[in-house]
């Protein structure tokens, strides 16, 4: 039987970022089955008292060389986001809203893109909006849904759930009760999966 | 011409002790010219404005578990110090002291095997020399020259130099002015050594 791959994101992780490009290819190595976990970060970050790396100067510093070499090895591009630290309750209400409606794997792109390629804030309305709407999407269904109170719990209870199994960052993913954080342990994820 | 490696260690540091078991096979297929440059992590952390992954609760539990996946790649057994933090001071100053007395290699494999393999509280200068003496290693010589303010002092301007090249922790490595963190750096750190 396959392994039951948990994977918690939010479209404002560089890293996460980084992860994704990897995920589908590991997935069809590992015949894995994938479950998208939108969360929204700073609400873990907050609730497990951790602060962004950058909050101490050199390691700020030493992840845009880090990055670098990431993104060379993943033969990716990537802008930093002007808009950093972008509020992304919006645009990761509305992967939920992309998974339940059944175009998610479009949304989930397109997102990425306008925040990592596009320099786009996405944390508003009408910025996500237009995204949307440029990925071919139905943007009105999308931009009316997220304010939907059902929407809204499942974001706070998605990311409650990943508090309490013991995550502080993103992106973080679970195969069963094992944990994996960030893109440098993709291998051991794929160790696992393997197993 | 081989590239010179730069590696800040402290004795302290679990994922430094993961490092080095990894740096003579490196350095052998790599040819680099490898200089230990012993380091006092408390004053890095100190300095940076940075604190140890425990202080986040639940970043200590994941480093439990991101620990054990290392030691079984690595074939590495670590039995937790129970004088964690121990204070280095003392066996950095002796790494120096080791470093210019020509006895450095087996200070440096007895020093992290007392640590991370004997739970002594190597900070302890009669412990120290205990750990010294049983590794065949002169212990007054040593107790006596880790007090010397010439010692005091390379050990200060060791510390003083990685802080002001962007070290935040420990392992730290360099090759000119590019700087890599942990032991899972070491494939980016052996690719810069082939290039």
């Amino acid at each position: 039987m396959p392994h039951r791959l948990e994977y918690f994101f939010d479209y404002v992780s560089p890293y996460s970022y980084l992860a994704d490009s990897q995920i589908p290819a590991l997935v069809e190595r590992t015949g894995a089955e994938l479950v998208y976990r939108p969360f929204f970060l700073g609400g873990v970050m907050q609730a497990s008292g951790n602060s962004p790396p950058a909050t101490v100067p050199a390691k700020g510093k030493y992840m845009g060389a880090d990055m670098a070499r990431w993104l060379k090895r993943y033969g990716l591009e990537l802008k930093f986001n002007p808009h950093f630290p972008v509020v992304t309750v919006k645009p990761m209400r509305g992967a939920l809203v992309a998974l339940e409606e059944g175009f998610f794997p479009a949304y989930h792109k397109a997102l990425f893109k306008a925040m990592w390629l596009e320099e786009k804030n996405v944390g508003d309305a009408a910025v996500l909006g237009e995204v949307v709407k440029g990925a071919g999407l139905d943007a009105d269904l999308l931009l009316r849904r997220i304010e939907e109170p059902g929407i809204k719990d499942k974001l706070k209870a998605n990311t409650a759930e990943a508090v309490e199994r013991g995550a502080f960052g993103a992106p973080t993913f679970y195969v069963d009760d094992e944990m994996f954080f960030g893109n440098d342990r993709l291998d051991f994820l794929e160790e696992k999966l393997r197993s």
